[in-house]
């Protein structure tokens, strides 16, 4: 097998050079690790990926889980690679030690996912599904349910799942009709029906623990009668063994376009029988608890999106670099060999843009890990704080500019490869199929974009947005001196960004539905501004990095990420001018449509 | 079914309105024709694409061809659709009478097209992958060669293919190494390996009928060296009958992303016996015979693109008028009930976008079958000579940019109708997959900007460039008292295109592979200038239709083209600013790119 996962290079220098993850072993959480053990982890997810993970990610693809009597069967190769992710510890990786995890940075635990989705992200989706159920039982969960639910979870005997989205209800979450009635012993009976539940049905593993959205009877109306509650498939007896049904159905599964190897189900709860859910922390809060695995479960849409275009780009290359045809303009001789088709122009154009993108799209969801590192565990306060800030900022971009630009470099990948990229005999048609999914689940684009103009550049009085300006402004002048063109570049378009925002802001205040309809564009200008951000911190190290006089091969990996930045700011970052122009403009074409004009 | 196809107000609107199709009855070789006559043969064109094509669409992608003991196994259905699209006259719509055709309009012929391609694309390819095979035979074959192979195609007893492409030469047809051997009889043998052949086998048709190249023994290197063949699948007797093998073996099928219903080969051509090949004109000059057809089925792909983007928009704006979620900004009562998701502005610039794409798409399209028809059979010599720059201009845009803009525009249906557009269960991701193998065959994009830049522009000193030129600025011209903004706009981007090409030009004759480098960025570039001008042309019909007093519905219609005009200029045609300046600086980021810093 070529070697077309992630570039290791890449991601050591992203680690250690670029976001200094060595650091985070002076903090008391992580004294017990060391570029040693991290390291290992690395390499164990590496092999994971490229033993377990990698050899059947096309046969979950072509041979896609289906319903048998009323089971879903699965290939087996699934169940063995979710036992490996398990058994090496990842489910739990970033826990607490005391709760079985390892006590991993995000940033690491975040790099590990990155070798799994850019080999399988089909089947790691049920290791990591389980992870951020988990998540949702380790922080708000009362000891009965972390002791009886967290153990098997983290070592892979049951997976787990989120069940928010019903099928007349989509994206607007306050609309949830699911029905808690209490059975007056502290539980409750729960009756409704959820769709696209990713990992809602199977028999990899004996249990399924369905973290789920309910209305409890005569709770408030909208977003805050909402509650969260465990819902096994099978109930759990006090010793831990999985017992009789809880009356979780299987109405069908669905059938989509790519990422066929997870199974996304419609689930009918106590239709047949009684359902029993367990409430998780305390009734209406539902909504401010997933919100809080939300952010997780979106930077890891990012991530995979991320991955499955590294990939893509990665095979891309492989591929430019041994295919012989055609010769460059001016050579008229049809006797001479074709040429490697990475010397067209057009070809290295194309592996260029998918550089930018998908090292920018790793920086960009590793900042975002380390980040919640940060929030957690920098020593001061006002650096937590400020971690937090950045975060809600940075998170709907991670979210969704690696899963749109990732489709654009998925995209060229298949250009490259003309009809082969088009053929389920190769590789890349899947990832093309596979990422589209990343712009719809977990919050559209359309979402997120009302969550970067609408709430976060409105939080605390701007404190967010403002956080990510100083920031990057930061960056703009410890690069003023050496990389001069895109500093001057960036601190342009952080200005352009501050009109745009301010002139936004304002019509916010006077006409919000007017002023929010373009925030799509909004989203677009401030991605592109960070990625460039992104870009030019990586630009300083390698630019430090040259001067140092490393190794030829590390030479010419450092010119590599001088050569990518520079593009970056070229060709993608001068996109934002026209959406500016729009914004400020407050242009409402769209907007003022009626509906008879379609 | 929902009416989902092309939108029949819109076709008649371009045909009659924008393109007035009635005035090609003034000209001999349409005398026989009237508005009466060409709504007739559309009308049969949508019943056969309602009844006949549309029907079976997803079948043939889920249900897909497949090789059984050595044979192609294809569901019924697409026997029947082809046989109804043949019996209906469409294989021969715009051959001469003489032939067994209607002739009609290429303009007419394509809107028909469009019906089909709307409804089912992969079904339709076999009758008109037979209908440009047969186009080469009426045009460069013999009498002999005309009297057999004709009729039986015309009828649908026959099925055609193009057999260009090999394993190794790909886009490069210089490369082309299957060889013809002089029979003796003055037929040839033919041996070699053909691949990505769509239609290239399969059991509709007693005979399938492959319009080759070949490179004839002893024949010059390159392209000069390539001769064309007619090479049946079964010889035929002079009684007209199909008899023995011709040795064309099935070598297997591909599996495409989507256009799964259209079987794509590998052929060996005589391995395990004798395979002969007709000789179609004269020898070594089978690359220009091809191009002649290549031209067409360049339009027919940006054709196929239209109409897919065409009927994922319709079939979007039907679940977006319908589907109900959530609720406007400003609105914080839970209990109110959710709006149509049409009132969402997010929504509403997904739909316009869609709208500005497909009925640009389908004007740019139509507006190419115009002008194949004035080359042909315009009053004077001075129109036919300046129909056939213009279209040698449009010809590598319309290849493309429904390609493009399309795929795009089916990303945005996909996102309307969120989880359930990745859906196999709904239509849209079927049309996401099919559309995006449009910016492949038939000439990548790449291949196709390089032929607007490096051919099309430079040719007989730059005039079909300025026949393009000088006809917008008339459009623009005529627009400026009514549509000023529009006008003004346009002119404005005409001159940019004027500045960048100059530069351009000027900069190939001293560095033609650095100039040639950023062709992509220049048909973006030409692309969104010549829809501009077709939307401006669009909206002028509009806005005098207005003026008459339209009934209200018409009015309706009308307000929409003005609608769609003013976002394709305000939202599209503004994004050249950052291509033209990167064009005019011919950029070389790229192009200076080392193979090492990948």
């Amino acid at each position: 097998m070529a070697d077309t996962l992630i570039n290791p290079r890449d991601l050591a220098f992203l680690l250690y050079e670029v976001l200094d993850a060595e650091a985070l072993c002076g903090r008391p959480r992580f004294a017990d690790h060391s570029r040693e053990t991290f390291d290992a982890v690395l390499d164990t997810a590496r092999g994971i990926a490229e033993e377990h993970l990698h050899p059947h990610w096309k046969k979950n693809d072509s041979d896609e889980p289906r319903v048998e009597h009323g089971k879903v069967v699965i290939i087996p190769e699934v169940k063995a690679a979710v036992q490996a992710i398990a058994e090496a510890g990842f489910i739990a990786g970033t826990k607490d030690a005391d709760v079985g995890g390892m006590q991993l940075p995000h940033l690491i635990g975040g790099a590990s996912l990155a070798w799994f989705d850019s080999a399988n992200v089909a089947t790691t989706s049920y290791a990591m599904l389980t992870a951020g159920a988990a998540d949702l039982i380790v922080k708000f969960g009362s000891d009965a349910l972390r002791a009886k639910y967290l153990p098997p979870m983290f070592e892979g005997r049951f997976l787990g799942t989120m069940a928010l989205t019903e099928p007349d209800a989509g994206s607007s979450l306050s609309d949830v009709r699911t029905k808690a009635v209490p059975a007056g012993d502290g539980t409750y009976h729960i009756t409704g029906t959820k769709i696209w539940i990713s990992g809602g049905d199977h028999e990899l593993t004996e249990n399924i623990i369905h973290l789920l959205l309910a209305r409890i009877e005569g709770a408030p109306q909208g977003v805050k009668g909402i509650s969260l509650f465990v819902v096994p498939k099978r109930l759990v007896g006090d010793d831990g063994a999985s017992g009789a049904s809880n009356h979780v159905a299987l109405g069908g599964i669905i059938h989509k376009m790519g990422w066929r190897g997870t199974t996304s189900a419609l689930l009918n709860f106590g239709e047949h029988g009684p359902c029993t859910g367990y409430l998780v922390g305390e009734a209406n809060k539902g909504l401010a608890y997933m919100f809080h695995m939300m952010n997780d479960a979106r930077i890891s849409v990012g991530r995979s999106a991320t991955a499955m275009a590294y990939t893509a780009y990665r095979y891309s290359l492989e591929y430019a670099r041994t295919r012989k045809q055609g010769r460059l303009p001016g050579e008229k001789d049809p006797l001479k060999p074709p040429v490697a088709i990475i010397e067209h122009a057009d070809i290295r154009r194309m592996l260029l843009l998918q550089k930018a993108t998908v090292e920018g799209a790793l920086h960009l969801v590793l900042e975002c890990a380390r980040l919640v590192d940060d929030q957690e565990t920098a020593p001061t306060d006002a650096e937590r704080t400020r971690a937090g800030l950045l975060l809600e900022m940075l998170t709907p971009i991670a979210k969704t500019w690696p899963s749109i630009a990732g489709q654009e470099s998925i995209s060229n990948a298949m250009q490259i490869l003309g009809g082969y990229g088009y053929a389920r005999e190769y590789d890349v048609e899947q990832l093309y199929r596979a990422n589209r999914l990343n712009q719809i689940h977990e919050g559209t684009n359309g979402i997120q974009s009302l969550d970067l103009l609408g709430r976060k550049v409105m939080m605390e009085k701007g404190a967010a947005y403002q956080a990510l300006v100083e920031t990057m402004l930061a960056t703009a002048a410890d690069a003023e001196p050496t990389l001069p063109e895109l500093a001057t570049s960036l601190r342009a378009a952080i200005g352009e960004l501050g009109t745009t925002t301010t002139t936004l802001v304002r019509a916010m205040m006077a006409e919000p539905a007017r002023a929010l309809a373009n925030a799509n564009a909004y989203l677009d200008c401030a991605s592109r501004t960070v990625v460039a951000w992104l870009w030019l911190r990586q630009a300083l190290v390698a630019q430090r990095a040259i001067a140092t006089g490393p190794s030829e091969a590390e030479r010419h990996f450092y010119e590599g990420k001088l050569r990518a930045a520079q593009y970056f700011y070229r060709w993608e970052l001068v996109k934002n001018a026209p959406e500016h122009t729009l914004l400020r403009a407050i242009e409402d074409t769209p907007f003022s449509a009626k509906d008879w004009e379609f």
